[in-house]
Protein backbone atom coordinates (compact mmCIF):
# COMPACT_ATOMS: atom_id res chain seq x y z
CA UNK A 1 0.00 0.00 0.00
CA UNK A 2 1.17 3.35 -1.18
CA UNK A 3 0.49 5.55 2.05
CA UNK A 4 2.08 2.24 4.83
CA UNK A 5 4.48 4.88 5.49
CA UNK A 6 1.76 6.99 6.94
CA UNK A 7 0.14 4.29 8.99
CA UNK A 8 3.26 4.04 10.82
CA UNK A 9 3.03 7.28 12.70
CA UNK A 10 1.27 6.89 16.16
CA UNK A 11 -1.76 9.59 15.48
CA UNK A 12 -3.61 10.82 18.57
CA UNK A 13 -6.40 9.75 19.31
CA UNK A 14 -7.64 13.37 17.60
CA UNK A 15 -5.84 12.19 14.76
CA UNK A 16 -2.25 14.09 15.21
CA UNK A 17 0.95 14.41 15.76
CA UNK A 18 3.23 17.13 17.06
CA UNK A 19 5.99 18.73 14.60
CA UNK A 20 9.11 19.70 15.28
CA UNK A 21 10.57 22.11 12.50
CA UNK A 22 14.11 22.57 12.76
CA UNK A 23 16.46 24.53 10.73
CA UNK A 24 18.63 22.83 8.51
CA UNK A 25 22.45 23.62 9.07
CA UNK A 26 21.99 25.79 12.85
CA UNK A 27 19.36 22.78 13.74
CA UNK A 28 17.76 25.61 15.47
CA UNK A 29 14.22 24.66 16.21
CA UNK A 30 11.96 27.11 15.07
CA UNK A 31 8.34 25.85 15.50
CA UNK A 32 5.91 23.61 17.07
CA UNK A 33 2.97 22.90 14.82
CA UNK A 34 0.63 19.59 14.40
CA UNK A 35 -0.19 17.39 11.42
CA UNK A 36 -3.37 15.63 10.81
CA UNK A 37 -2.11 12.65 7.88
CA UNK A 38 -3.43 14.99 5.33
CA UNK A 39 -0.96 17.26 6.17
CA UNK A 40 1.75 14.83 6.81
CA UNK A 41 1.40 13.98 2.73
CA UNK A 42 0.87 16.58 1.28
CA UNK A 43 4.54 18.06 3.21
CA UNK A 44 5.75 14.78 1.96
CA UNK A 45 4.60 15.33 -1.73
CA UNK A 46 5.00 19.02 -1.74
CA UNK A 47 8.36 19.11 0.22
CA UNK A 48 7.27 22.11 1.89
CA UNK A 49 5.33 22.45 5.24
CA UNK A 50 1.70 21.86 5.57
CA UNK A 51 0.38 22.08 9.04
CA UNK A 52 -2.94 21.67 10.55
CA UNK A 53 -4.15 24.20 12.35
CA UNK A 54 -5.96 23.17 15.97
CA UNK A 55 -8.05 26.58 15.95
CA UNK A 56 -8.87 27.17 12.72
CA UNK A 57 -9.69 23.43 12.41
CA UNK A 58 -8.10 23.17 8.97
CA UNK A 59 -5.12 22.75 6.63
CA UNK A 60 -2.58 25.53 6.87
CA UNK A 61 0.13 25.87 4.53
CA UNK A 62 2.95 27.37 6.60
CA UNK A 63 3.56 30.28 4.88
CA UNK A 64 0.74 31.05 2.72
CA UNK A 65 0.06 34.52 3.64
CA UNK A 66 3.70 35.72 4.71
CA UNK A 67 5.79 33.92 1.69
CA UNK A 68 7.70 32.42 4.71
CA UNK A 69 7.60 29.08 3.56
CA UNK A 70 9.64 25.96 4.83
CA UNK A 71 11.04 23.67 2.34
CA UNK A 72 11.11 20.05 3.73
CA UNK A 73 14.87 18.91 3.29
CA UNK A 74 14.27 15.81 5.64
CA UNK A 75 11.26 13.80 7.54
CA UNK A 76 12.51 12.02 10.87
CA UNK A 77 9.93 9.92 13.17
CA UNK A 78 10.92 9.13 16.96
CA UNK A 79 10.81 5.76 18.67
CA UNK A 80 7.68 5.27 20.17
CA UNK A 81 6.58 6.94 16.27
CA UNK A 82 4.56 9.46 18.06
CA UNK A 83 6.19 12.78 17.23
CA UNK A 84 8.25 14.24 13.98
CA UNK A 85 11.36 16.40 13.00
CA UNK A 86 11.10 18.08 9.97
CA UNK A 87 14.84 19.58 9.00
CA UNK A 88 13.33 22.66 6.81
CA UNK A 89 14.90 25.52 5.19
CA UNK A 90 12.92 28.60 6.85
CA UNK A 91 12.14 30.72 3.62
CA UNK A 92 12.69 34.46 4.54
CA UNK A 93 14.55 33.42 7.77
CA UNK A 94 11.55 34.47 9.74
CA UNK A 95 9.62 31.28 11.31
CA UNK A 96 7.38 33.35 13.96
CA UNK A 97 4.52 35.36 13.17
CA UNK A 98 5.42 38.05 15.73
CA UNK A 99 8.74 38.36 12.81
CA UNK A 100 11.25 36.54 15.09
CA UNK A 101 13.74 33.90 13.50
CA UNK A 102 11.84 31.32 15.83
CA UNK A 103 9.01 30.60 17.83
CA UNK A 104 10.86 29.86 21.01
CA UNK A 105 11.60 33.46 21.85
CA UNK A 106 10.98 33.23 25.66
CA UNK A 107 13.40 32.55 27.99
CA UNK A 108 12.84 31.76 31.59
CA UNK A 109 15.48 33.47 33.54
CA UNK A 110 14.52 33.40 37.53
CA UNK A 111 11.09 33.67 37.62
CA UNK A 112 10.57 35.76 34.71
CA UNK A 113 9.90 34.98 30.96
CA UNK A 114 12.34 37.41 28.90
CA UNK A 115 12.14 37.76 25.19
CA UNK A 116 15.43 36.44 23.91
CA UNK A 117 15.38 36.82 20.57
CA UNK A 118 15.04 40.46 18.15
CA UNK A 119 12.06 41.41 16.15
CA UNK A 120 13.29 40.95 12.73
CA UNK A 121 10.32 42.47 10.25
CA UNK A 122 7.18 44.52 11.62
CA UNK A 123 4.66 41.81 11.31
CA UNK A 124 2.47 44.95 10.23
CA UNK A 125 4.78 44.51 6.92
CA UNK A 126 4.66 40.49 7.03
CA UNK A 127 0.94 40.24 6.74
CA UNK A 128 0.39 43.38 5.22
CA UNK A 129 -2.65 44.37 7.50
CA UNK A 130 -2.41 45.86 10.72
CA UNK A 131 -3.87 43.29 13.66
CA UNK B 1 3.10 35.00 43.42
CA UNK B 2 6.34 33.25 43.07
CA UNK B 3 4.94 30.68 40.83
CA UNK B 4 3.15 33.42 38.00
CA UNK B 5 5.79 31.94 35.92
CA UNK B 6 3.96 28.78 35.94
CA UNK B 7 0.66 30.66 34.73
CA UNK B 8 1.97 32.10 31.66
CA UNK B 9 2.31 28.32 30.40
CA UNK B 10 -1.20 27.96 28.17
CA UNK B 11 -1.35 24.35 29.75
CA UNK B 12 -3.27 21.64 27.36
CA UNK B 13 -7.31 20.42 28.28
CA UNK B 14 -5.75 17.94 30.10
CA UNK B 15 -2.55 20.08 32.11
CA UNK B 16 0.40 19.03 29.96
CA UNK B 17 2.36 21.18 27.46
CA UNK B 18 4.49 19.38 25.38
CA UNK B 19 8.57 19.71 25.64
CA UNK B 20 11.38 19.07 23.04
CA UNK B 21 14.58 18.70 24.70
CA UNK B 22 17.31 19.76 22.10
CA UNK B 23 21.35 19.28 22.69
CA UNK B 24 23.30 22.44 24.26
CA UNK B 25 26.15 22.70 21.71
CA UNK B 26 25.00 20.50 19.31
CA UNK B 27 21.71 21.85 18.88
CA UNK B 28 20.43 18.39 17.98
CA UNK B 29 16.27 16.98 19.02
CA UNK B 30 16.88 14.40 21.40
CA UNK B 31 13.24 14.04 22.79
CA UNK B 32 9.84 15.08 22.77
CA UNK B 33 7.62 14.67 26.29
CA UNK B 34 5.63 16.19 28.12
CA UNK B 35 5.56 17.86 31.34
CA UNK B 36 2.79 19.28 33.90
CA UNK B 37 2.98 21.99 36.44
CA UNK B 38 4.69 20.24 39.09
CA UNK B 39 7.16 18.63 36.27
CA UNK B 40 7.79 21.93 34.90
CA UNK B 41 8.43 23.18 38.41
CA UNK B 42 10.74 20.38 39.29
CA UNK B 43 12.86 20.68 36.63
CA UNK B 44 13.52 24.70 37.22
CA UNK B 45 14.42 23.42 41.01
CA UNK B 46 16.29 20.60 40.16
CA UNK B 47 17.50 21.64 36.97
CA UNK B 48 17.19 18.08 35.63
CA UNK B 49 14.50 17.56 33.59
CA UNK B 50 11.59 15.67 34.75
CA UNK B 51 8.52 14.87 32.72
CA UNK B 52 5.04 13.58 33.17
CA UNK B 53 4.63 9.95 31.79
CA UNK B 54 1.29 9.73 29.90
CA UNK B 55 1.55 6.14 29.87
CA UNK B 56 2.36 5.35 33.38
CA UNK B 57 0.08 8.62 34.70
CA UNK B 58 3.19 9.88 36.68
CA UNK B 59 5.99 12.14 37.56
CA UNK B 60 8.98 10.50 35.46
CA UNK B 61 12.41 11.99 36.28
CA UNK B 62 14.75 11.41 32.75
CA UNK B 63 17.27 8.95 33.50
CA UNK B 64 16.16 7.59 37.23
CA UNK B 65 16.97 4.07 35.67
CA UNK B 66 19.52 4.48 33.34
CA UNK B 67 21.54 7.12 34.88
CA UNK B 68 20.84 9.12 31.21
CA UNK B 69 20.00 12.27 33.10
CA UNK B 70 19.45 15.49 31.20
CA UNK B 71 20.93 18.66 33.01
CA UNK B 72 19.27 21.72 32.04
CA UNK B 73 21.06 24.88 30.97
CA UNK B 74 18.02 26.27 29.85
CA UNK B 75 14.37 26.86 29.77
CA UNK B 76 12.74 28.81 26.50
CA UNK B 77 8.58 28.79 25.88
CA UNK B 78 6.82 29.90 22.36
CA UNK B 79 5.07 32.47 21.02
CA UNK B 80 1.76 31.35 22.06
CA UNK B 81 3.18 29.64 25.48
CA UNK B 82 1.92 26.04 24.52
CA UNK B 83 5.02 24.60 23.32
CA UNK B 84 8.53 24.39 25.49
CA UNK B 85 12.33 23.53 24.38
CA UNK B 86 14.87 22.42 27.18
CA UNK B 87 18.47 23.20 26.59
CA UNK B 88 20.18 19.85 28.16
CA UNK B 89 23.32 18.45 28.48
CA UNK B 90 22.45 14.50 27.84
CA UNK B 91 24.52 12.52 30.51
CA UNK B 92 25.46 9.59 29.00
CA UNK B 93 25.13 10.72 25.67
CA UNK B 94 21.80 8.83 25.16
CA UNK B 95 18.49 9.88 25.27
CA UNK B 96 16.19 6.90 23.85
CA UNK B 97 15.64 4.12 25.47
CA UNK B 98 16.69 2.10 22.27
CA UNK B 99 20.38 2.82 23.42
CA UNK B 100 20.91 5.51 20.40
CA UNK B 101 21.89 9.14 20.69
CA UNK B 102 18.22 10.71 19.78
CA UNK B 103 15.27 9.34 19.88
CA UNK B 104 13.96 10.78 15.88
CA UNK B 105 16.41 8.26 14.41
CA UNK B 106 13.73 6.74 11.50
CA UNK B 107 13.91 8.88 8.61
CA UNK B 108 11.59 9.12 5.67
CA UNK B 109 13.54 7.52 3.00
CA UNK B 110 10.88 7.51 -0.19
CA UNK B 111 8.26 5.47 1.24
CA UNK B 112 10.01 3.73 4.15
CA UNK B 113 10.96 4.98 7.48
CA UNK B 114 14.72 3.46 7.72
CA UNK B 115 16.61 3.60 10.94
CA UNK B 116 19.38 6.56 10.62
CA UNK B 117 21.22 6.49 13.70
CA UNK B 118 23.36 3.43 15.34
CA UNK B 119 22.26 2.08 19.02
CA UNK B 120 25.20 2.85 20.64
CA UNK B 121 24.76 0.85 23.71
CA UNK B 122 22.58 -2.25 24.45
CA UNK B 123 19.51 -1.54 26.15
CA UNK B 124 19.70 -4.52 28.04
CA UNK B 125 23.26 -2.82 29.81
CA UNK B 126 21.52 0.07 30.45
CA UNK B 127 18.44 -0.87 32.65
CA UNK B 128 20.44 -4.14 33.50
CA UNK B 129 17.71 -6.39 33.05
CA UNK B 130 15.74 -8.12 29.48
CA UNK B 131 13.10 -6.19 27.52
Amino acid sequence: MADAWLNKVNWSADGLVPVIAQEAGTNRVLTLAWMNREALKQTKETREAVYWSRSRRKLWKKGEESGHLQRVKGIRLDCDQDAIVLEVEQVGGIACHTGRHSCFFLALDGDAWIEAEPVLKDPKEIYGRDG
